[in-house]
């Protein structure tokens, strides 16, 4: 192994601006939705290079895209990957990064003529938005055989359109097999859609795992009433019920404290009128963790407050779980080479949980994986200011080629 | 005097009834908004009432009407009014029982034989409830001279029309004089719109005052941020402070104590999703105090609770006063007489504040003026289930016999 081998940043960088074409938006951003014209142009291109770098490119049946480079001995390849596929109003980094680096790495053994034992695989997976389609991740979950096939394929669109037919008319309904995954690691770079590495000055996150998350919706029912008639002790106010669970959820997130975030993002009220205390108020809490005993805390000191608050007032509530996902925990083995690998490179780095979702989450059901993290600019994602500099990107895809090669050994 | 004079329950009743047919809706209710067909309609069924009980009928230059019954000498009557107008969801009760407790204090008077010493007048003011012409109460506002009669001619409903065109439409432009009100004194039996008589057995509200009105709206701008990735320490949550001036409205109406209230009642957030920190929340504060000074203490409370929250949590907040009206209090020696005549008819009585607008507040600025509340079941209004019981109506128009006597005397 070549421990002083790095990769080619320029080239790397030059991909991503090639690649954001696709779907290039007028304002800098990308829509490149899952399975429309401007994914096809993009997995056409990102195709291309893989063609180019000898690479043998196989889809499979939900559109997967796996190019692999042969090593000294047969068996399961190392793989990088991520997605292409981006939100309505999406960058030029997430999900683009871990393809393209992946590529990168590839590139760069081919340059310094190293062969590794294990064969390498670079995949982009089908719709891990889910901006189009739900569920998100549907690519990477029929993958791993956790979604079945027929039902991914039968998927509608926000716009009316069908996954599978959507698949056969971009030309990549394809025919390897799913569902039976033969993948010795998985490592994904990608950048970290918060604000901690930029604000603490690090350069690499190293990802312990993804945060489990829990959503509730959150139905309170009280009394519409006169706002200058209704003694403040006659009232039952579902508004305000809701306004002190939204300050407990803040509460609640302080004391956990750790990894705990806790959001109400969503709240409306009815009537919603300036002098009318409000009969019925809707609200969503989002609570996350990474340790699942705790989230199972959150959940439950959130439900005792809910109750009580509501009992207090004279309201009613409905409680509607909108999404329970367990925490995923990466490879502690590879989380830890990231780490040691960063400090070697002498980048700063940092580990953290991954508060979004990402295809290595699905992948850790069926191989040791894990995630390379390198800085969001202020944090922003979803969002076409989406923006890493360049010797972030580089500085990941080094990473990744340093993991990646260890891992090939 | 006979102080045993009562009013016939049965005959108002019958009146209530009767009117309520004009505007009447499939669910009980009535919609019977200013200036419309159903509104003439009211307007003539009570007009003609006045003129089968003999009185002088004259109609103002912004459709108030007045019925004038002579008394035994000439000069300022005492008048009794309120509004026949409704919102469109509107009630029986609400505006209906002032006037057409005059007309039944006027004809059990005929039916005694008694003729006061003053005249007395039954008069229903244009477009009290402000649901279809804005500003509401814009007909006695125009009678105490307290608005100019053009702006409000030239008022255009939501519906498009205009107030001067609609007036002559359904034949109530008047000749009568505006703006040099000759009112000896002012007494409203009203509806109490509010839960306090009812649910504490009192069957007379003696009104002391009109609450003043405070109305803010907040707009509090932070950061939008992802709810998964974003550290609790690093959030710019305006949902968050929004959450917390709510829970402190309820807090300080409860400080102040008093008749002081205090309400949310319009919260929205944006982009309002799950999973994303708000970027924006618009608010509404209702503060609402009998005493001036209380309300502009608690105005200061809550200006000084919404700069301290909203830097906390580095999130900027803009102000915008959209409604502020003094109290307005009753004539003490008339409050006292509702008070003490309910006693003498045995009646359970307590002084209380309306917590909504009435015309008798803008008549007290002309004249001494006062209310009669009498319980509404479930303190509804502004509702098609208002209710109030007929015992209950009749006690109120007792009083107002009484009181009305007294003060023509």
């Amino acid at each position: 192994m070549r421990r002083n081998l790095r990769i080619n940043g320029a080239r790397l960088s030059s991909r991503l601006e090639r690649l954001a074409e696709a779907g290039a938006r007028p304002d800098g951003g990308v829509c490149r939705l899952a399975l429309t014209e401007a994914d096809k142009e993009g997995r056409d291109l990102v195709v291309g290079w893989m063609g180019e770098l000898g690479l043998a490119v196989s889809i499979d049946a939900i559109g997967n895209v796996m190019g692999v480079r042969r090593g000294l001995e047969d068996g399961a390849p190392v793989m990088m990957g991520s997605h292409i596929d981006t939100v309505r109003t999406g960058g030029r980094y997430d999900g683009a990064l871990g393809v393209l680096a992946g590529l990168e790495v590839v590139q760069s053994l081919e340059d310094a003529g190293v062969v590794t034992r294990r064969p390498l695989a670079v995949t982009f997976f089908t719709n891990e938005e889910g901006a189009r389609f739900q569920p998100d991740m549907f690519g990477s979950l029929v993958f791993t055989g956790a979604l079945p096939l027929e039902q991914a394929l039968a998927t509608v669109s926000v716009d009316g359109a069908v996954a599978g037919e959507e698949l056969g008319r971009i030309g990549y309904a394809g025919q390897a097999p799913v569902g039976r995954p033969n993948v010795y690691a998985y490592v994904e770079l990608h950048v970290e859609q918060g604000p901690t590495l930029e604000a603490e000055a690090y350069t690499i996150g190293a990802v312990e795992g993804v945060q489990g998350i829990s959503w509730t919706e959150l139905t309170l029912s009280g009394q519409s009433n006169h706002a200058g008639t209704t003694p403040m002790r006659m009232r039952h106010d579902a508004g305000y019920v809701a306004a002190e669970i939204a300050v407990f959820v803040r509460k609640l997130a302080r004391e956990l404290g750790g990894d705990q975030v806790a959001t109400v993002g969503a709240l409306a009220l009815s009537p919603n009128l300036v002098n009318v205390v409000a009969e019925r108020a809707v609200m969503t809490v989002d609570l996350r963790n990474t340790d699942n005993e705790r989230l199972k805390e959150a959940e439950r000191r959130l439900h005792a407050f809910v109750t009580e608050a509501a009992a207090a007032e004279g309201v009613t509530v409905e409680t509607r779980p909108l999404a329970r996902f367990d925490p995923v925990a990466f490879a502690a083995p590879l989380v830890a080479r990231v780490e040691a690998i960063a400090r070697e490179f002498e980048l700063p780095v940092k580990r953290l949980p991954s508060g979004a979702g990402h295809d290595a989450q699905i992948l850790a059901a069926v191989c040791p994986a894990c995630m390379i993290f390198v800085p969001s600019a202020g944090g922003i994602s979803h969002n076409v200011q989406e923006y890493t500099a360049p010797e972030h990107l580089a500085a990941g895809a080094d990473v990744l080629l340093r993991l990646v090669t260890e891992l090939a050994e």
